[in-house]
């Protein structure tokens, strides 16, 4: 069933964005008394179609998933084509929180005006994505960080080329011991020496993936996958 | 150093195709002299630019790489960009070979020629996704084959949402008995009940991938990273 997400309800009736209407109208070409799936408050309520295409509940289908961990996914600014694949493929792969920054060697540079317009645009990828991929919540985007002011209690994993002590699969045997997962990928042309000091000085441990060489956005991919699959093992 | 791979060494001369020079000359701006890595039956060679862009070997850089386990994926016909997607993601996360297939759900249908065109289209893909991920070998495409015509020997992974009970990190502890790991994923509108059944008279075994709903195109790169970080393990 096709599943939206909604921040008010009132009357018994979900608003939905507008854009939402418009999808179900034109492109699903649903009627009055088709059913939907409205996520409320990261409840799943079924809904039904109403005249003039108002949304009115009808009762809750699926309640708050139990807490799991929280994952954050810190990127550097990319071109727009990866950022986009990034933020849809990593929702899929059950990211909690994404966070933009600017490094060293950030090649593209952003007006205030233009950051902030990126970032709507992937809030409704993300968005959109949740809704694809039945998620009872939807990624939080930050606003853009500089990768000096990066301070997080969490597992810090920083994806790096240049360790190749700390192999993956050890350093996630610690996430027992944490509630929060924290990923940190470098630019195209990796972070500087001086970047990578700073943040192991902030707890971040240099982590090899191995010995495949990853364009930057397959990175989050490759190690979202592998976190879901060792965190879902606990409960296989 | 840029990679290209080369199928003729003549003279000490590598041969190229046409559009490798292409890029050598006009994006890479590169000149006489100049010093890029081919690959020539496995192996990396230096080689340096001479005049009229003939590409004279130097010396053998790294050997053949360990055979390990050979990885085939089995994907449905899909939309030229999930196709794509698939195909370069696929390269840079280490699979053998891939092989597209017919199934009753496939919604796509190509003439004999447009197929021919599209394993052209495929087979370049996947020829500078080898490139830029610094692979010695290409990944083979095969013909397009129709889900009845599957006989393999290896460890099969039927990627299914209906079985619930073989999870992925179980089946994967079978890797080391098979020197071949075989991955079939069914299409959007998933394979037929008749289809999965045939499949598991073959030997596939249904496997559950977790609690994650993926698209299709998510499915290969998701399964190849766990494949990877497990097989890389051995060696951390």
């Amino acid at each position: 069933m096709q599943r939206y997400f909604s921040n008010e309800l009132i009357n018994n009736k979900f608003k939905l964005l507008d854009s939402d209407i418009y999808h179900i109208k034109t492109v699903m070409r649903m009627n009055v008394n088709d059913l939907i799936e409205v996520v409320y408050e990261n409840n799943v309520y079924l809904a039904k179609i109403i005249s003039n295409y108002e949304i009115e509940k009808v009762n809750k289908i699926e309640t708050k998933s139990k807490i799991s961990k929280e994952i954050v996914l810190i990127v550097p600014l990319l071109k727009e084509t990866k950022m986009d694949l990034i933020l849809q493929k990593s929702t899929e792969l059950g990211v909690s929180k994404i966070i933009p920054i600017i490094t060293e060697r950030t090649l593209i540079k952003l007006s205030q005006e233009k950051k902030e317009k990126r970032i709507s645009r992937w809030i409704r990828i993300c968005k959109e994505a949740s809704e694809q991929s039945k998620r009872t919540d939807i990624p939080i985007i930050s606003e853009f960080l500089n990768i000096n002011d990066l301070y997080f209690d969490g597992l810090k994993i920083l994806c790096s080329t240049r360790n190749k002590n700390n192999i993956l699969k050890n350093v996630l045997k610690k996430t027992d011991s944490y509630d929060r997962i924290i990923i940190l990928i470098g630019p195209e042309g990796g972070l500087s020496e001086k970047e990578e000091e700073m943040l192991i000085k902030k707890g971040f441990i240099p982590t090899a993936l191995g010995e495949l060489i990853l364009r930057v956005e397959t990175v989050p991919m490759y190690i979202l996958s592998i976190i879901n699959y060792e965190m879902s093992d606990c409960n296989g």
